[in-house]
């Protein structure tokens, strides 16, 4: 293998990656499952009848707020009577009819709150004759915090704390979150209600399930008071969450509380959720480049998780086998997946889980010719760093040794970013605009 | 899914982990790889005359000693003049010409020491005319251990000891293995040379690199004296191996040692080596077991290595993905694996890789219907226990919390052999007398 041929294939790796991004960057997004036709709008399988509708409304929550509420803007134009979408501070984008608001994430806060009450109070002027249509995306759920009357911001964020803290299940916090709320696990359709509701999603979750992305503001909760109480009971924090909370899901269990809204209830009978974007789908359009690039692909799964290292170490064990044997796939070979891995941190350098997994997968291919790996975050952002991933190939570790770094110590350090930042082996894309978790490349010849 | 269907699945994937061991049984494997016809011995793709040879001797080291050197005196009969196996303690089998001693494994023993003394001693008498046949197996390094004059087995043990202590990676603890054994490294055909060698093998480790299985008695060492020194100085634990050992190495770097045999060498002119049986081997033969079943197949790799509890993460992400969207594979499908997971142990219990994996799988399939699990060892013995593996599916976790079992309690005690025992879900085979590690088989409808 020439040195040209390995330049080939990161450049490969990259154009893969970048065609998975583009794939899911959120107007593009929108305006494939929205599409317009006079008075037909056709939003995926299903067709509305503007001529229907009095008034439509566009709200919503996400990083993607911007560039999909501008999708919708060009979509239906001055059809839209108004609209509020609540996004991530700096991302602001130019609008004509809908009104971005920005909150904090992923910690809440008052401004967050604020958006939170003038989307309900926005949504509580639809009627039977209206069209809502939501906008959700990552960082929805932290976009959108308006705890239960009674129950203060902080009251929610110390509960959360304290579930984190005993080890409670996510969905285990999120049955808890969502009855705390007034838009998640269904409060928000409960509001649009008896309107017309049409969900576009951008999925950031492992999974896609509906009442996990952003806490199911949309759709039915599938917890109960009964369940908040269990849980509570079962990790013994009874005594360690606030006393207003601890009042609160006793009042709920009694029936004298509201519960979430559930499977058959009215508010949810005119209502749509459409995954619009998702990390499947991003990695089947980097699949569908890698093929159009001449490699034989293989798609292992979008939902991996796990310590990142031992994950790169089973990406690279499939790699060789690929190279060795021809299993699963024949060379030249481009092997994917998806998904988001976690990193226990160790030590104090600078990094993210794509970078760490490109750094072990380099240590592991050391010395082996023919193999390229790139990991990064579609959204641009890979941890604290202004990178998305990195590349890396079976020489990596010897160019990094010739500058006189030890890869063991940036690995244990958790230092990946200033180990490829020296190698210019960062991958920079600057902010995307769009989040559907990972995307890992690895390609053989 | 019916509880019947269910158990089909179980059925099937215990009959396709059974279909891997027998296709690495050793004595089959040998039948596959060596047949006579009258005076012609074909091995793998080689013809070797018999009349050409004077004598013919059987020699080797490893746990299927037993049986590798039983199928040649089947295949051979009168034609072997003499022969000498070395075997673990308990692994004797009833032979006619060939002697088996018994040693111990994994810690070397003086019965291993004299072993290898016995066998040198018969290699010596063979002549440029003389054939000999090596029978190598999990376990040979450890069953013939010899180090070079003046030096003991305490002074490569203590040095051993030191280079694991300090981090080194496993091959630059072979490179000083081999030089201090006179068997290792080459050591071997270099004490059978002039007559020629062909060595039959069972490859237990990961890659198959003969120069690994059983530290290359029979192939050129690609490691130097030098290479020693510098491990030695890159760890800085020249003062913590013995004396005697550090001056050896001195010698050798010196030209005053005899350095292990290269490629090149004219002690490998008339060798072969024959891997009659991997993990591959056992994979692929699992795998159209499957496929005879009715399953789409896939092969992950067999050179899967990592933190147990974290790889059985990916392989049931992958099984889930299969599930939901049919990548990499449609249903009914079934993902195979092989190689040797490690686990970090922080409990008291019992319990091997293989149970820890379906374990820790069984967490992650709680309460999916359609999906089990099944891992084990090759040789019928996971970790220190009396099981190869065990087997789980969705319905696992409640039926273990049932019986008022913690699943979490068993993972993180390493007691994963307690949780299958109370289930019936061990999978025990008894002794294979086989070993080329473990296989996984996740089973998906």
């Amino acid at each position: 293998m020439t040195s040209k041929d390995l330049d080939q294939m990161r450049k490969d790796a990259l154009d893969i990656f970048l065609a998975g991004v583009r794939a899911v960057e959120p107007a593009a997004a929108v305006k494939r499952y929205c599409q317009r036709k006079g008075n037909e709008l056709r939003i995926h399988e299903k067709v509305y009848d503007l001529t229907q509708f009095r008034n439509i409304y566009i709200i919503g929550a996400g990083k993607a707020g911007g560039p999909m509420a501008r999708a919708m803007e060009e979509i239906l134009g001055e059809r839209i009577t108004e609209g509020l979408v609540c996004v991530k501070y700096g991302h602001l984008a130019e609008l004509s009819r809908v009104q971005l608001i920005e909150a904090a994430h992923p910690v809440p806060d008052d401004k967050g709150l604020a958006a939170a009450e003038a989307i309900l109070g926005l949504v509580s002027k639809a009627g039977e004759e209206d069209l809502v249509l939501c906008l959700i995306s990552g960082g929805g759920s932290a976009l959108l915090p308006l705890p239960v009357e009674g129950l203060s911001l902080e009251d929610k964020q110390e509960t959360t704390k304290t579930l984190l803290a005993c080890g409670a299940a996510i969905h285990e916090i999120n049955a808890l979150r969502k009855h705390m709320s007034r838009v998640k696990g269904g409060g928000l359709a409960r509001a649009v209600y008896p309107a017309t509701l049409v969900s576009l999603i951008l999925s950031d979750v492992i999974g896609d399930d509906l009442d996990v992305i952003a806490s199911g503001p949309t759709v039915p909760d599938l917890s109960s008071f009964q369940d908040c109480m269990n849980i509570v009971k079962k990790y013994g924090i009874r005594d360690m969450i606030p006393e207003k909370v601890r009042a609160f899901f006793q009042k709920g269990v009694e029936g004298e509380a509201p519960e979430t809204p559930k499977t058959g209830d009215p508010v949810f009978a005119e209502t749509e959720s459409v995954i619009i974007g998702s990390n499947l789908a991003c990695v089947l359009a980097a699949e569908e480049k890698a093929q159009g690039l001449g490699y034989n692909t293989v798609v292992l799964s979008t939902m991996i998780e796990g310590e990142t290292k031992e994950v790169a170490g089973v990406h690279v064990a499939i790699a060789k086998e690929v190279q060795k044997t021809g299993h699963p796939i024949s060379c030249p070979a481009c092997v994917l997946s998806g998904g988001e891995t976690t990193v226990t941190i160790t030590g104090r350098g600078l990094g993210g889980r794509n970078q760490e997994f490109v750094l072990a997968g380099a240590m592991t291919l050391n010395g082996v010719e023919g193999i390229v790996i790139l990991s990064a975050g579609t959204d641009g952002n890979d941890g604290p760093t202004d990178a998305a991933g990195a590349i890396a190939d079976g020489q990596t570790i010897a160019r990094s040794q010739a500058l006189g770094l030890n890869p063991s110590d940036f690995l244990s350090g958790n230092d990946s970013y200033h180990f490829f930042q020296k190698l210019g082996d960062l991958i920079k894309t600057g902010p995307t605009n769009t989040n559907v978790m990972d995307l890992r490349i690895l390609l053989v010849k």
